[in-house]
């Protein structure tokens, strides 16, 4: 008997880099998908949970169940911002697809992120690719949520750089900081993949002709898929590549060796023209004062990446399908 | 005849840093001091005044003008914060100094500013060591000052570093925030010297006994007062050494090529937990939409400094008098 494998919950906004981060983690053996949860962000709730189930089905993974996830902010009242400019109006790059066949469980998506890690204490992972609405929620349903989930892995943030909402912010935190607030102070074991890492991960022109050339299904998929996100990123960032915000993310679950991290108290503002911004104490100053960061617990961010073997993880997950 | 030496008013509120930055000034013949003016920060405002008279006495340069600056922040109500648990509570090291026997001009620091910018335009540069509350109510009095002054120069900021008040903050920033967001944004030629690069700026233990054992007064004068800044460092940062926040500064409006520099929109936090905290935008991105640092004039920040080279030149004009 191998070890047990590693019990994943994907909470997702599809996405064009979501759905590679869901493709890859379906074709990681290292780990169990046992749930997707669905949240706004790339694109609202409800078309997130259908790109969910419809990706779960394009990959034969029915089987897996997909809960949904909040409609609003945490504080509710607060403009969504969603990213159809980066993903297209439909989250998948407009490519028209049929809806899927099958629906969401009944259980909305804070309820089975409860159930589940009180089901496996210290067993489950959720990797958070997101706004951090779902996993808040789950804190204030369940004050024990932080010591029973194994590890919170969550895409969001930019540590030490500029944010890509705006020079402040990054989006999934900027999607609703006072849940993301919650989050890094609940006490869980959290790790943060910003930007600061995320932006040296990025999948070339070539890389997308490699895909295309495959005869993975995941990889053909998502070649119908990329075009917009690399337009997009063209036009924002004049790169002729892509970043691979959520699988990096994702890899940073399965293989944490991926990445180096340091460790310190991070802290989200809530209001003015920083509202998004992340801010991580990891000086070892002694201040004069109690600051907004003292005694708060500590989370772990990352701050280097091996960006060529993350990519090349990818690909290689993204092909052998 | 040589070129006209450029000519520089230095807005302090000294301080332990700022007696060294006044005497590396009267030690440089590439620059005039043509005033000081005064601020809170380090002490109050008063005792600023009598401070910055006092060591223009020590250096017997009283024929320098001191005009006393503002008591309170731009937005007043404000409660000031003071420095004294880094300088003493006289500024200067608890040494009890006797009275200076000069006064402060009848002309208000903001007054004298805008005078000057006025009488020499593009001549002037304004090196500020603290809060920015003077040079914010001389843009306020004369909406000609960022166009009539020659740069300013000001030691404030964190860039993409945590700050010294708190994990956002800088203590000059956070000292009068709002006064900051209007320099950062009033069309000047602004160069930021923030803790990203002072805090590669350090007075050893080593150069403190050089200094001991010079013969120069300033230098003399300056191993009297050292004891406090040196435990403070030793209990705050855990480091036998100390910053030299305000020489490197003053060195940067002497000697540009001491640093290297980027160039963006800053914006200043003005409320919640990150107040006082300063974000540079220089990414390349294109926002989507528009951001609070859109079409606001640039700036320029320090990113790197020749730290020994700084350090060498403080000490030969601290040593040689």
């Amino acid at each position: 008997m191998g070890a047990e494998r590693k019990k994943i919950i994907i909470d997702t906004d599809p996405g064009i880099d979501d759905a590679m981060a869901i493709f890859v983690a379906l074709n990681s053996p290292e780990i169990e998908v046992i749930g997707l949860t669905t949240i706004y962000g790339n694109v609202y709730t409800t078309l997130a949970t259908r790109n969910a189930l419809h990706l779960l089905e394009v990959a034969e993974r029915d089987d897996i169940p997909v809960a949904e996830g909040s409609h609003v902010t945490i504080t509710k009242g607060t403009k969504l911002r969603i990213a159809d400019f980066v993903h297209g109006s439909d989250g998948l790059g407009n490519q028209n697809f049929s809806p899927p066949k099958g629906k969401a469980i009944d259980q909305s998506a804070v309820a089975f992120l409860v159930e589940k890690v009180s089901q496996f204490p210290g067993e489950v992972t959720v990797v958070a690719l997101g706004p951090l609405t779902n996993i808040a929620l789950a804190i204030e349903l369940d004050p024990e949520f932080p010591k029973k989930i194994g590890q919170i892995v969550l895409l969001g943030g930019s540590f030490f750089v500029n944010g890509n909402v705006n020079p402040a912010a990054e989006a999934n935190i900027f999607g609703d900081p006072e849940a993301a607030d919650i989050v890094f102070t609940c006490g869980a074991d959290v790790l943060a993949v910003g930007l600061n890492v995320t932006h040296q991960v990025i999948l070339t022109e070539t890389d997308r002709e490699k895909l295309a050339q495959s005869n993975g299904k995941f990889a053909q998929y998502l070649c119908k898929i990329l075009g917009i996100y690399f337009s997009y990123h063209h036009e924002a960032y004049e790169t002729r590549g892509v970043y691979l915000h959520d699988p990096a993310a994702f890899l940073a679950a399965v293989d944490p060796s991926l990445f180096t991290y340091t460790e310190g108290m991070v802290r989200v503002q809530t209001n003015g023209i920083t509202r998004g911004m992340t801010i991580l104490d990891n000086t070892k100053k002694r201040y004069g004062e109690i600051t907004e960061w003292s005694d708060k617990p500590i989370v772990k961010v990352a701050v280097t990446v091996d960006a060529p073997a993350v990519v090349k993880m990818v690909m290689e997950r993204l092909m052998n399908s």
